[in-house]
């Protein structure tokens, strides 16, 4: 399975697709095929690793796949299915397929009398699947809402003022976040406000490989000469404050992993709506005082209705902390 | 110069001296006698340390002392003269004197023909006597100002309700904090809305041994029955809104560290007024939005006035985080 893992790592990190391995073992345990799934339209791993046997290769042997096999005709057809008429007599994975549609897979195999063991080195395929896995299981994408503020709160001064609150690494750890973001959000107001690019870029200011898609949030236009339209992708408007309709359009538009930048406003109707998986705080080591916070009003009137958060991680980039946490189910909490 | 220092941690760690220790060498350098201050009105270190010893023993001596020997008729008479009497021939000392009218002590020595060597462990020792020497050094006492928010900066909820932002880690941290203070400072603007305490407690709300002194500072009154009259200290009023002048008075009554409390106005008026020391800020992983800032307006209109911080410590408390930080001087801060 551990094979299987680091076979899966060749995939696309981003996208509709996860990013699954398969080993093909023989009776006596030896490696006899490997594949691994290169992204939505091309093989998945199972099938990718029986097309490099010979007819009738795979007879009597165990597909070790770190992903439940599927049992959806998609692009490609169901891997169950071809794991079946391959002869494969049994059938390990970690995880188990949490689609809709393409779950069942290992119940297809059985119903075949194909020996299906699942749940091996479960931990490590959840952590590794991460994001696709949330975004599978809710039928939206996995968001992260990120703001940079001060100790006290504050994304800039009371004129508006704002460049730089956070240092270099800070702000290069924000481009790797948004190049491994499938579309990276804005409310209109941060358009208007500050034109950003909305691209992710390296140290010298040259763009990534990988860029999101931009997105921006409201009903008010954006100027013609707006920097977003520069960007490498074209931008979506969403052109409504309804955040479960936003989300539920990225889904449909294959978005998995969404990374929310701001405003405040947006940032707050988010955590509100309780549309968020993973917050991303970066702290600098400043105060601002002042009307310019990182988050508005989140519909918390009394303390019973505080949004609990779990730290996850805490780490010092150059001066700044960064904080990555997660929200704490409540039984106030939407979502 | 390390057993001097360990001596020095016998006297009490508050109050308006400083924790000094001192050894006596022979000329084969064996202690022959080891001493240590207790606090106002006794005996200094060094003196301690002679009056162990018979007439005339420390003849040819050298002395070993932690804070360079005082010059200054205070409620004793100075070291240095002491020391020249008792014939010591080699003076070594780990931190100069800061005060106006202590110091001057090794030059007199010197000027009496005695060796005087000067900067021994002398960072050890700065660490040692911290918020003391800071105080010596400024005229007036360390300041600490203290608050606990959420991530976001807010200190309660919209509505004034706040139990409890922080977990029991982090209060009890409090609680040793003003412990270890000489005074605990609020405006009047918490105690109308708080009636707290202001007494240092422990898990199960015994009092802590040592009580800061409680202090209100502002014009309003307080109401007759306010807990803080029945403090163990009685409450000292500062009915102006001038800090200087607050701060000033109280380093007059020997106070020499300050713990700031709250709530946000005068937390921010002290940041404003640069003003502060160290801060002691709290962060709860909660988000809750509205109007209840830790910190309001400190006079930063521009980025540029922003204040700039230096984080000492980050520490996990429970599930809060304490974060250690020091003001970083910058041309727009006073003080
Ligand atoms: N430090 C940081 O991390 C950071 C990041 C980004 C931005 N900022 C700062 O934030 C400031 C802009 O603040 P902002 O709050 O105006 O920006 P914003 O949150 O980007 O935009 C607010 C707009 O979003 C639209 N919107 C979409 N969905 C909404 C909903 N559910 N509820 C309410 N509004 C919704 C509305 O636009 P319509 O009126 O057009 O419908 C609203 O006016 C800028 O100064 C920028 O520098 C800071
Ligand atoms: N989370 C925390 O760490 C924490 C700690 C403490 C309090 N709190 C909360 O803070 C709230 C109280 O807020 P607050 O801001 O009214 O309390 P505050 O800062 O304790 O009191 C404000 C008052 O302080 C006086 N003052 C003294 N020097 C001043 C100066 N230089 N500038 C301005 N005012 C000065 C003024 O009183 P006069 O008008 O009488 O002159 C002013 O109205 C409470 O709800 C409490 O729960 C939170």
């Amino acid at each position: 399975m551990r094979t299987a893992l680091r076979l899966a790592e060749g995939g696309p990190a981003t996208g509709v697709n996860p990013r699954v391995g398969c080993v093909i073992l023989d009776a006596e345990g030896r490696t006899i095929a490997e594949g691994f799934h290169r992204g939505a339209g091309t093989a998945h791993a199972e099938v990718d690793a029986l097309s490099s046997l010979p007819e009738g290769g795979a007879r009597g042997a165990t597909a070790v796949v770190t992903l439940e096999p599927c049992n959806h005709w998609g692009l490609t057809g169901p891997c169950s299915e071809a794991l079946i008429a391959a002869g494969v007599a049994r059938v390990v994975y970690a995880v188990a397929d949490p689609g809709r549609h393409s779950s069942g897979g290992a119940e297809r195999l059985r119903e075949a009398g194909v020996e299906v063991i699942g749940g091996v080195l479960a931990d490590e395929a959840e952590r590794f699947l991460g994001d696709w896995l949330t975004a599978a299981r809710l039928g939206r994408p996995h968001i992260t809402v990120k703001w940079a503020s001060t100790l006290d709160g504050r994304t800039a001064a009371a004129d508006g003022t704002s460049r730089w609150i956070t240092g270099a690494a800070a702000r290069q750890r924000v481009h790797e976040q948004r190049e491994a973001s499938d579309a990276i959000v804005v409310g209109t107001g941060t358009v208007l406000a500050d034109d950003p690019s909305l691209t992710a870029r390296g140290d010298a200011g040259e763009l990534l490989p990988k860029q999101p898609t931009p997105v921006v949030v409201g009903t008010r236009a954006v100027p013609k000469d707006a920097a977003v339209f520069r960007h490498p992708h074209p931008v979506i408007f969403e052109g409504t404050h309804d955040l479960h309709e936003v989300v539920a359009d990225l889904h449909q538009r294959g978005f998995r992993r969404v990374y929310v930048e701001g405003g405040p406003t947006l940032a707050s109707a988010f955590v509100a709506a309780g549309l968020v998986d993973e917050f991303a705080i970066y702290l600098a080591p400043a105060l601002l005082g002042g009307p310019k916070l990182a988050l508005g009003d989140i519909g918390a009137d009394t303390i019973g209705d505080q949004r609990k958060l779990r730290i996850l991680d805490v780490e010092r980039l150059g001066v700044d902390l960064y904080l990555r946490a997660v929200p704490v189910p409540t039984s106030h909490q939407e979502a």
